[in-house]
């Protein structure tokens, strides 16, 4: 802000000087006082100058089409796009997404503050704003080995970095219920720095609830019931409605929605794809969904700019008036969205769906190269077992969460595992990537399908160690060097041959390729999966992968340190024993 | 914030020790979903745990009263109830008003940052949390001498106090929109402190209102019709609906307020008298009169709280709700919002309207001594005339506005002034007081209907010179030397002799007395002045007197450089010329 561009700004809003900018005759979504105003939009150095009636060096004739402000999704973890922050940025744009408020709690959790370092630099290479919150809980538990583990202290290095504004939800709900004292300095710290800290609650409520956000939490997209939206709202959550590629709850969740509470109602995705955000968008997704869900549009768009903005203290946006940034959305109407131009802070960023500035991309540099195992062989695969009767990873089609399930399997000679073609059991394996420990785990899996070859991933909530699932040690053996030698990916191999692959070259988490070629290599690695190797046709034979090791999501998981059974919150033998 | 609280808290919220403190069957008026909730609340290191059934050391039964967060005045100007902070505060808590957002102009004109300083440190004397703005304009305008210039070097340095929370009423809109760099200067620092600006924008309209508040300032208290708050809200502003002592809008701006655009309105009092906080009280009485006025009580307790909470970006309060601040008051219904019992931060603070805590006063130490005046004599009073033609201030009853009236007056030989009974026009003075100057002016008053004696004030806004009225220079010379004396205050003479006086050794703006005492000294000068002095009856006979010097209120003003032309910006000559 300059004195001199201060001045311009003045001469532009006080009708003076023609404005760089003029959307004539718009009707502009005005979220402060639930109107539609039909007017002119002055702009002058990418900041709203004046509404009413405007002449300017540049005209776009509007004819009436709707001007709403620049739509903030109101969290997200742009790793799980599989993209970079500057490719996920250039398709998100076209939609109207303009600000979006990031978690890099994944990329933190393999390469801890170079991670977070990475992403605020890529994030600089794409018009869209992306403010960071500083995750808060790397490693996600302690029944994993994660990359990084970031303690108090570093939370509070975090907090002054460029880009972050804030503290990523706090998941660790658990810990902080049990007075962790390392949990709550993180708490102090928050404090300290005087920023929002999100939430994430699921399944929590009455007493607990009360006393989780008593610590100043401020937000949460776990609710699961328009019940549980309600009790968060009444507590002074703001509540953010959640629409991404994995989790669909915002059509039940639009009931707790009232006039008088709507003020502290966010949308967000959580987590979306590549395939979603080209097929479906990103925010005017959600936006369509609250319409058709009967929700009154100008709530909506409230819902997805100036609430944003205020629960996130971006005093700058979520709203088309003067003083604020020129983050702008022209659509047709108020309820397919389609965004017919795209302005952000005043330059004209994206048209008919496309982005029109140049991709640059960030040099990934440290982070390229995170995948570090040692003393990996075949031999470490095979598992020897006392019993025939086991415990398996049940997976279950449409859910993350899996069963603890019992099973006889076949042992050959020595007592080891010998798939069965019978039974869909198969073996499954997390290796260590990112300190060379050496650690790792095998178990079993059931209903996963597979019957030959192996499929392997780095991607593996949250701390993405390796990940491998097949019916024989050889493949699957072959399946993990690749993975070592990619530095990272998605790979599919039978009879040590590789079928198809992605490389994960960042981090081991996202592509250095286009939103279409991630696109397209997942629908190939799906259909290679069910046709070649056998995979459940019912399942998400990749993603459904990538849960696999997440130790907070009930029932069985296996990290690298091992089974372990997320109700109980302990590590088990793969024999079954009778309680 | 420690982590053996944060431990505390999270014990009484999850019900597993007993709550420091439990109101219990309490009616909450939830703020966020606009909802009464029957419910026990628990407090934990005045900070509220939870709402639910809980049990604790100390239980107050509500017996279904009502429990309101703590009120915010969302702009006042202490000073202008000639109370100290501690004063202000031991008689507003009593009402509800457990925060304010205060702006320190008057004092900050009198002793500059020192002034500031002392507001700061009285502040912490009394249990109500006062957020200090900096006062923006400092003097008030060029046509005025001060005790001090705050330019933006200023405005940075005190951005940088304990207790300074952001940018007082930005009132030279005249100056901002003619692009006055030293203007703009406040306007970077404010931008590059990220604080919030208050704006002042009074009569201002259509394309200068968008320029005015293009420059991201965040309120306006000066709204004078439905009309001009609904143009405020329609560009994003806060409209800060305004019932003091001396400005009543209130009632007729609730016409613009809607359920829609609710949020955005908060209450204030601008300034408020130890009679009206004696008599009326403080926020309590804007609720009332909100809701005499037909707005729904919920949406009244929501602007006085949750709205200007969110406003000055206090997210640890304006709410009763896991988190925040214990600041609540128990009222028996929504429509008298007589306050039973008020709590800050978890301590009961009054009860059935009495402050519980000792006032301790603050030393004024270097804003004691503020009255400096040089080369002052009963010669430089007398005004000697070229005509009997003269423009006189002409005073207007219920109004701060004057006009600019011609009259014929009387002259003794010399062509002095002499008062003629017959035509009710004085002799009215303004003597710089900060710096010793010896700087001067004198004019003519009709309509204040002084027949004796002299009436003198050290309050004269916005630069707080001293002003002395009288129909002849005697008594005027004694009651400017009483003033000199007492270090500022208000005084009556006749004939030489003190009729009544209070002193305001404060900066000789406020009183060291309590309220009572202020009160009752007002309402015996008051009637001192009608009933020995002859003063018109239909007029505040001081207060009037405090606005004569404020050239930035039309027509005529005198300040201590002059005779003013407010609407022609220009001073004058006392003789009648005609145009």
């Amino acid at each position: 802000m300059t004195i001199e561009g201060l001045k311009h700004r003045i001469q532009v809003a006080a009708g003076r000087e023609p404005a760089d900018l003029v959307i004539r005759q718009c009707q502009v979504v005005n979220v402060f006082t639930h109107e539609i105003m039909c007017c002119d939009v002055a702009v002058a150095d990418g900041v709203i100058a004046g509404l009413g009636s405007y002449h300017g060096k540049e005209v776009v004739e509007a004819d009436g089409r709707y001007l709403l402000p620049g739509y903030i999704d109101s969290h997200i973890h742009i790793e799980s796009s599989f993209l970079t922050p500057e490719e996920f940025g250039a398709h998100a744009v076209p939609h109207g997404a303009t600000t979006v408020i990031a978690d890099p709690h994944e990329i933190a959790n393999v390469c801890g503050m170079e991670g977070i370092a990475y992403m605020c630099a890529a994030a600089e290479k794409t018009a869209m704003d992306i403010r960071f919150m500083a995750p808060s809980c790397v490693p996600a538990t302690e029944w994993e080995d994660a990359g990084a583990v970031l303690d108090a202290a570093a939370l509070r290095q975090a907090l002054q970095m460029d880009g972050v504004h804030g503290v990523g939800e706090f998941m660790n709900a658990a810990g902080l219920l049990a007075l962790d004292d390392s949990v709550l300095e993180k708490i102090v710290a928050a404090d300290e720095a005087g920023t929002v800290v999100d939430g994430h609650s699921p399944g929590v409520g009455g007493k607990d609830l009360n006393a989780y956000f008593s610590m100043g939490i401020a937000t949460d997209h776990e609710s699961g019931s328009a019940e549980e939206v309600l009790e968060r709202l009444r507590l002074g959550v703001y509540a953010q409605l959640r629409y991404g590629s994995a989790c669909h709850e915002l059509p039940k969740l639009l009931a707790a929605v009232t006039p008088e509470n709507a003020r502290r109602c966010l949308l967000c995705s959580d987590d979306r794809q590549a395939a979603t955000l080209l097929e479906r968008g990103e925010m005017d997704d959600q936006l369509r969904i609250c319409v058709e869900n009967g929700l009154d549009p100008i709530t909506a768009v409230q819902m997805a700019t100036l609430n944003a903005a205020e629960c996130y203290g971006l005093r700058d946006r979520g709203a088309i008036a003067p003083g604020r940034r020129a983050d702008m959305v022209l659509v047709q109407d108020l309820k397919d969205f389609k965004a017919d131009m795209v302005w952000i802070e005043g330059r004209l960023t994206a048209k008919n769906g496309t982005y029109l500035l140049p991709v640059e991309r960030q040099d990934p540099g440290a982070v390229a190269s995170s995948v570090h195992v040692k003393d990996f062989s075949e031999e470490r695969l095979k598992i020897q077992l006392k019993s025939d009767r086991v415990h398996v990873i049940d997976v279950q089609p449409g859910t993350v969460l899996t069963a603890d399930g019992c099973a006889e399997v076949a042992r050959d000679e020595k007592g080891f595992f010998r798939f069965d073609p019978e039974r869909d059991v198969a073996q499954i394996s997390v290796i260590e990537r990112h300190h060379a420990t050496g650690r790792m785990a095998n178990a079993l899996i059931r209903g996963y399908g597979i019957r030959r070859g192996a499929v392997a991933v780095s991607v593996g909530h949250d701390s993405h160690n390796l990940l491998v699932v097949g019916p024989e040690t050889g493949d699957m053996a072959y399946a993990v060097e690749r993975l070592m030698e990619m530095e990272g990916g998605i790979v599919l191999v039978r009879d040590g041959e590789v079928l198809d692959q992605l490389r994960l070259p960042v981090a081991g988490l996202m592509s250095d390729r286009s939103a279409e070629e991630v696109r397209d290599a997942f629908r190939r690695l799906h259909r290679c999966a069910v046709e070649e190797l056998g995979v459940n046709a019912e399942l998400e034979p990749i993603l459904s992968l990538c849960f696999m090791s997440l130790p907070v999501i009930p029932t069985l998981k296996l990290t690298d340190q091992g089974l372990f059974d997320v109700l109980k919150q302990r590590f088990i033998q793969l024999e079954w024993t009778e309680a």
